[in-house]
């Protein structure tokens, strides 16, 4: 194994719908003379990947259902947002404490379906890209036409978990990496076989991406160089685990 | 924000009971050129912590209660480590489908207690340390008083998580480091005020030091170098959800 490197992308301008995220990174990186790699791996933020496909929403526009207001009233939320929430998910999973759990159309389990309020304008709140995979593969391909550099591509968001307090994050949607990388059927040096064994090196390259952007300094996007994955199609969706195998539901 | 630099640590012997965790992974330090930091967050794998505390089992002096062999025979699991499973449970948060997830004495929600038998001579298994926190603190302060450098330590371990196949590297234990990063109060470019925003740096190092390491390399740390963290002595048992504001108990 080597050395890795995570490099923030600084440079970025404000993103607006209909912006091209995979022009907007190469343009920033060009200006911080960072010169993309094969193999280099991407993290880029879900609320500039949702600015850009206009999934921005004018809150006072949002009629609560009757539902919405039951929900926010019990959890001391705004109905609006509620709303919002409920829409965006296939179901409830928890809600207490403040804090609505939910399963996200794309199978995500995550607090308030990942609509969220912070660094978008005021008055607004920010959904989750409609398919973030699909997010993921149009910009890795954007940028793989114009550098010719194979590049893997992670849209990230920020998840609780449960049991521990705190965020890290985790890549909900990519394009160019197998989010797991299986060690199944290999032997430790001792002879026993690894049968479990699957980091998600998506999930883990989002979490490293986050310590080189933070919450604050406008750097949507990290470069990470010299990570071990394997280059192949496989959506973020497919990892949520079976129904019927879940312990968690 | 800056670049950061995550540095495999090479040449590491095989670790014993009574081994100098510090001092071994100083001397790999020095033997791959590598020079530590202040600032520099060291993330040590929980499996040689365990074998420098004498934390390895013989499974063949294991005799499982009678609570243990059912649990196994439901479970699929061998009698013998289903009993030490239970031994380092305060409680089973849920089985099925050949999964025992408990509750540690540490806090710590994850499967087997931690108990595995990967990368340990054969016919043994290996517990978590009895105290993480207080492993990181000694590795921690025997490092800072041979280099006179500040640095973080974590001691990490593989866990799944629910609603999502894989597993990533997080922290079991920590010093040096407050394992959360608050923007609690902090208000983005546009007004809007961080209320819950709390990044876990350190299980984000843990994974970030995993994509270094890998899982059959004898790389059993790295050392992050560039990471925005607060130097504070906040245990990893202190950041678990208080039972009482848990959703998946």
């Amino acid at each position: 194994m080597n050395k890795l490197e995570i490099f923030p992308v600084k440079g970025f301008p404000e993103v607006t719908e209909g912006a091209d995220i995979g022009s907007l990174l190469l343009a920033a990186a060009r200006s911080s003379r960072l010169e993309l790699r094969d193999g280099d791996a991407i993290v880029i933020k879900q609320k500039i990947v949702s600015k850009a496909e206009g999934r921005l929403v004018l809150l006072r526009r949002v009629k609560p259902s009757a539902k919405a207001k039951k929900l926010a009233g019990e959890q001391g939320k705004d109905p609006r947002l509620v709303e919002l929430i409920l829409r965006e998910a296939v179901r409830v999973v928890r809600a207490g404490h403040g804090v609505i759990i939910t399963e996200t159309r794309h199978g995500l389990v995550c607090a308030n379906s990942g609509v969220d309020r912070s660094n978008v304008s005021e008055g607004y709140a920010a959904l989750l890209p409609v398919d973030p995979d699909a997010s993921a593969r149009r910009i890795r391909k954007g940028i793989e036409a114009v550098t010719g550099k194979k590049v893997a591509v992670i849209v990230s968001d920020t998840f609780g978990r449960p049991w521990r307090k705190g965020q890290t994050d985790v890549a909900i949607g990519c394009s160019g990496i197998d989010p797991l990388f299986s060690y199944r059927g290999k032997v430790d040096r001792y002879g026993y076989e690894l049968r479990v064994t699957e980091p998600a090196v998506a999930d883990e390259l989002a979490g490293a991406a986050e310590l080189a952007t933070g919450k604050l300094s406008r750097i949507p996007a990290a470069v990470v160089r010299g990570a071990t994955f394997t280059r192949r199609e496989v959506a973020i969706r497919s990892i949520a685990i079976e129904k019927e195998k879940d312990l968690f539901r």
